[in-house]
């Protein structure tokens, strides 16, 4: 079978294709013989796309223009992923990706793994020679995560753990964490143990009373410096030849992001 | 002589080390024999960090406490790296990094390379596998940009090119692009010739007289759809023990980041 | 009939009651004798209201409790106003008001009157000493907007025309005006004509392309000086005991404030 | 003398003029016979100024370009006035000012006068008919805020407390109150006494412990319900012929704005 994340530049049966109508209509679809994939704009036959250059136009039984297109990553994320808990937005990860300084070739620890979208992104960016481990708690989070990572081919990236970080991290070693849970300030002690020395880590939490607990346990427990806090806002535009302006509807906040290093701990 | 990007945990003569002494004392420096790093809180002795584990306190002459840490890509690229234009902030280059889906193995086209900040960053991203081809029309903006990425390694996965995108691109094959120059739409004949079909490219554009531009020249040109433009805003928080509060001051603007994706034109 | 703005403590019959059950269950009613407020959590008699001090807890059939509040004008402007078309948002009327310097006594233009609500909080401010002249080309919305005014008492205040401010306006000697209308920069000759020399003009506008063919125009016109353009961003935060955050969504844009100060022309 | 907010149209002796050169060069100044006012751009005779219209053009000694406005009160706040506090913003204030519902005629009460600022434009507003009650516990602004108000002809509408709004306030009856104090929750005994029932408050606060301890409070308090918080944000434009953009540095945080309005506690 093609893997997901395909190279190739044609289409052929068991790829992914992006059926791009118009912003508002994008299908993320696996080619089968025979299938027929439908739109309130008409329906596109699999088999007329196989054969096809990604990125063709192509035509819905009522006439409308249509385009197949090779999925991004987001795409796959975003169209066929099974989510069962809120997830870290690409305006967030992306920027703990570049203050973690992440890279191929990092071992990252993620603590609150969820749906595994985020492990995912991060798996993307470490692999062929990093390495995610994600810890969570609930069981049938780490399946729907599990299956997700399977879909992507990103699995044999990512070691997933059912076990509780608050009472330790079995890895060390990690040049980088991600952690994702309501009470980071009760990880402390495992997370700054399983880094390394000068190691980065990033937070994220959604309310105003998680900043000020975990900023004041992050200073009480001395073992990390250079705390910085951030809150990211992201607009998109409405873009026509006659009038581009921001949306009138925004999300307004997702989580504030909290980074520190790990410091060796002075005795 | 010790990679930049060093591995090690212990600090050796040769390796760069980020001395922190508070959140606006952070010294990049290199080690050397015999060296003294000074600041306004007194100075540390190079030879008293070798041999410490990173991540380690010291004390500066006057008995302050600072902290020798491994830096991160990002404290070299705002500490070390030479910077003769300005650059695309992480805040921006991140969002655009999870979007265009880059990751190890990615061939990915940078037209505007500047001081080589994002270059630098785009070639962490898609190294071992992948490879950056930058190009700018200023001879000395690359030299500069040559320097910065042999400091930190990253020459290798980038090919710099002296020569104007707007009258055409070597190599084809791009998995994606980042365009940062001030008249992107005189370059979308070239931009469209070199990139694969269904690559996904990002334009960053300062003013709103360039987005009217270039959303009309993508729409005239019709080789690109999904057309998208977003504005990020990035909020700093003041920390304290009795007040956290978002700091006075903001950068309320850098650009505009425009997405779109490349299809196979209709004859 | 008691007055609309009512300023009596206690309720009689005719007041108007903003009953408040919880912060989504606003319902502003005229109180009327054997009339019954229903809501979800109950129902509530009017006739209990009577008599009590403006601000009393009452309960539903139900036994939830809620209370009955004086309404504030943003309370009828909120939930008794007939609304045809898009208003200016408080924070952005508030900024306006503040930057012309309006209070008791302007006499201040209005172009692109809709509904009234921007009026209505104009004539508001400017009473009882200040007057309002309101124009719109569409006599419907006129006509709504009479009755809005008369509702919140304030018609007394207001003057309004339907007539095209691109060809000419009937006063002379405003303090200052506040332009919602598509094409201002049809009208800039009339505008300057209408004002004070000094005085302050705000223009609301949605888009880029308005705020570019505005700004282009005010400078080659000429009679305009000290143009400066803004954007409000207003976030409201959710509010409960364990987790304090701002919310979700929020509204990105409403439109672009531009200001201008009217000059002598030079000849 | 003629009054501050002179309504005159021609400039005489002893009135103010806003000299405007560009948008980086604004000068108040009171016209004084002989007197020169000078700038990096030239110097101005005030004497060439009298007899001219408000609003006209005049030159530098180095023959540049000038106007000669009629000032604005928020002119005279930002150019004139003693500043000894912070102050609230004019986007905060605005939207403070509509939420509140003020106009001519109300009667506030202001807690945190400061310099006055805040004092002023809510004189402004409720005046001729209304009435600013402003306390403070330092003498030595209360003595600024004095001198701040005669400058503006406002005093005369404010009356100035040297009290401690959390020990009691004198005055009952408020329709609404303004609180800027390091700790607003110690007065919510003496706030709820004072005010109207159903009359509202807003508070306005900088950190975010103060955000959790003010909401804390008024939940537990009781006699206050519609409680809720916001936080505005203003971005002003660059504006030029060839490039309108967002400004690079903006203000990021002045305070949260917190409302409520007054109910009749319960027995």
């Amino acid at each position: 079978m093609t893997p997901v994340l395909s190279q190739n530049e044609v289409f052929n049966y068991g790829d992914y294709a992006l059926i791009y109508i118009d912003k508002r209509r994008k299908i993320l679809t696996r080619l089968k013989q025979g299938e027929k994939i439908s739109s309130d704009k008409g329906v596109i036959a699999a088999d007329d796309i196989i054969g096809k250059e990604k990125g063709s136009q192509i035509k819905t039984s009522l006439n409308i223009r249509a385009w197949a297109l090779k999925p991004l990553i987001l795409d796959y994320i975003d169209k066929s992923l099974k989510r069962v808990t809120q997830v870290i937005y690409p305006k967030d990860l992306g920027f703990i990706i570049l203050m973690l300084g992440l890279g191929s070739g990092a071992k990252v620890l993620e603590a609150g793994v969820g749906s595994g979208n985020t492990t995912a992104l991060l798996a993307h960016i470490v692999k062929p020679d990093g390495h995610v481990y994600g810890y969570d708690i609930r069981e049938e989070f780490l399946k729907v995560a599990k299956e997700n990572l399977e879909k992507l081919g990103l699995d044999k990236y990512v070691t997933l753990r059912l076990a509780d970080v608050r009472k330790g991290i079995d890895e060390t070693g990690f040049d980088a964490a991600v952690i994702d849970m309501p009470d980071p300030w009760e990880a402390l002690e495992a997370l700054h143990t399983s880094l390394k020395p000068s190691a980065p880590i990033a937070f994220f939490i959604p309310s105003i009373q998680q900043l000020i607990k975990l900023y004041n346990a992050l200073e009480d427990f001395g073992g990390f410096i250079d705390i910085r806090a951030f809150e990211i806002m992201l607009r998109e535009f409405e873009l026509s030849r006659t009038a581009i302006r921001p949306s009138t509807y925004m999300v307004g906040h997702t989580g504030f992001i909290v980074f520190a290093r790990k410091i060796v701990k002075s005795t």
